[in-house]
């Protein structure tokens, strides 16, 4: 991407703040950061800002040691340089009188600690997160960035077609999710971030590590995973059955199934996000597992595995065409089994295409 | 570990943050959450807190659907267990509602999100950054926690004693880069976390991100590399020359030597972390190249790369036996070459250890 994108992100971001009434924003090390400039930090303690502010020319302050990697970056071109060394110079004195007296976002995943130095060094301003001020900064996707997402989802379709050619019976959790981890490298990732693989009473537990229980005949298995390739991130979720399921667990997952699919079915330009939970949980609900959904039916998915919009009661942000977002009800049979199916969707203009193309029909594995 | 090898952890926490005049300490997820409950949540943006009140129980709340993840944890026991739902429970307010009409630190990589909640939920409280108020709850090891720095400092230790058997000239950095990565997972090390390699101008840029340059003859390199065994992290650095350095670059490495053995003999328990890193700089300046040693002279490390105590100017904490730290002056000339040198050392009852045994001669490679 051109020096000229990343400038054109950084304006438009500034106008949104502005739009909300803000000074500006203070964008940390993290996915807003790679979003604005292409330049990803080592994960440490050291103060690295990007000061987007009103009247102000766009300005990254960074360690002097890392200047020249800053520098380098692909959105550098148009930055202001500001770095600050060990010992002496204060980071955060800096910032502050860069600022205006107003009002300021600050990217979520910011450092509390940055943040109380931030608030101690100007005390005539206030700060707001920037998922509240400024929710969708990242949530409309251009058509490149739909493209990699469907591109790294297909990955993890691919690796999802390959695991269940495999025995499941007698391997354990850690093992399967080895598997997966392998198999997503295979199909195009670069990063792996989670191999969720959770078997028998383990699948009841959403976001459960996977462990050395043996998976065994009769066992559902829950598997959510996923990664990363050219920064964007896939997740999917699907359950498959070793041996023939039990009438029981083929009701659950028909009703999963068709929730998954009732809010797929909800989305469409203008519909509020918690109208897509709402359609999910209403079939839930009148199955008479309300209770057993324990969490909201979907995340939106880009540089971050979880951005905003969410897909949850409360959330009435109107859906656009060119958000991406999960789709994944689950029922949660405490000590028994659980259901969850999983896909990545985009809003269109009409209403919605799936990302994900593997197979949601009832699977059973050996 | 023991469950109530962590149950103590915490109340001398607790115990740490009453002498310091706070009414507990908020963890959230990240070392700290490690070190006091052995729970790692999965990094995403649901809130996951440990809350260590003056008068109540030590509480872990966390989303219903990782609520089997974290009693699963080696230290769940003990904890009272609360847990939130997605799209009606508010987490913010449920933690507001624990907190006594105090100051409480809060742990520094809790997200700003979270963190700007909280204020607006419990509008009575201050919070202060942990690193700031309690900033030695990890710094002093213990035997066991010595020995695992220990290992995976050796573990370093070996993949670069096998680096330098290969030939560098000819090759890019990224495959010297990925060379190093395969050796520290050879060599023991279950995640690794940073491969610098700098070569040429490149060995000047303290953090350089590796590239497709090709390494030449006459090349200094910098290869500043480690990753995680066990929960400990390494932390190593060696400049290598690939032929033989001319005599400049023969100068610069024995200051950047002396310096590192000068801040070594300092270190003892008393002296002030800052007295270290004058030791080092003290030489290097006499040399004449103090303008050019652009950073601190080291950081902790344990759970993380980089922890109290800082080795830099400012920092008066007296070290104590059993705090580690990076020993890592350095160097550099912009556009042309760079030296560090850096190794863990341990404070012991007399003085200090090196955690790293890697050749410190100037080492030539082909």
């Amino acid at each position: 991407m051109s020096a000229d994108r990343y400038a054109e992100r950084r304006l438009r971001t500034l106008e949104a703040a502005e739009t909300a009434g803000l000074g500006g924003i203070l964008v940390a090390a993290g996915p807003d950061l790679t979003y604005l400039t292409a330049y990803t930090p080592p994960p440490l303690e050291r103060l690295t800002l990007l000061v987007l502010s009103t009247g102000a020319d766009p300005t990254l302050v960074m360690p002097t040691l890392e200047r020249p990697l800053a520098e380098s970056a692909a959105g550098a071109p148009g930055l202001t340089m500001l770095d600050w060394r060990d010992g002496g110079d204060d980071p955060y004195g800096i910032v502050a009188a860069m600022l205006g007296s107003r009002r300021y976002a600050v990217t979520d995943r910011t450092w509390a600690s940055h943040l109380l130095a931030l608030q101690r060094a100007a005390p005539g301003r206030s700060f707001v997160a920037a998922s509240e001020a400024v929710p969708l900064l990242r949530a409309v996707k251009d058509a490149d960035e739909i493209q990699r997402l469907r591109a790294v989802a297909n990955g993890a379709d691919a690796a999802f077609a390959d695991v269940i050619e495999l025995p499941f019976a007698g391997r354990s959790e850690t093992d399967v999710a080895a598997e997966l981890d392998r198999l997503l490298r295979d199909h195009g990732h670069q990063r792996v971030d989670f191999t969720i693989v959770g078997s028998g009473p383990n699948a009841a537990s959403g976001h459960h590590e996977p462990g050395e229980r043996r998976i065994e005949p009769g066992d559902a298995v829950v598997m959510d995973f996923g990664g990363m390739r050219d920064d964007y991130c896939s997740d999917i979720t699907r359950t498959v059955f070793v041996g023939e399921p039990s009438r029981e667990e083929r009701e659950v997952y028909a009703i999963v199934r068709a929730a998954q699919q009732a809010a797929f079915e909800a989305v469409r330009p203008g519909v509020a996000a918690e109208e897509v939970d709402r359609a999910a949980r209403a079939v839930i609900t009148e199955a008479g597992y309300g209770e057993r959904f324990v969490h909201r039916t979907g995340h939106g998915i880009g540089l971050e595995i979880h951005e905003p919009p969410y897909i949850v009661e409360g959330n009435r942000t109107p859906l656009e065409a060119g958000m991406t977002f999960s789709d994944e009800p689950g029922i949660y049979l405490e000590g028994r089994f659980g259901v969850r199916i999983e896909d990545q969707v985009a809003v269109t203009a009409q209403g919605a295409e799936r990302l994900n193309d593997a197979s949601r029909e009832l699977t059973v594995v050996t």
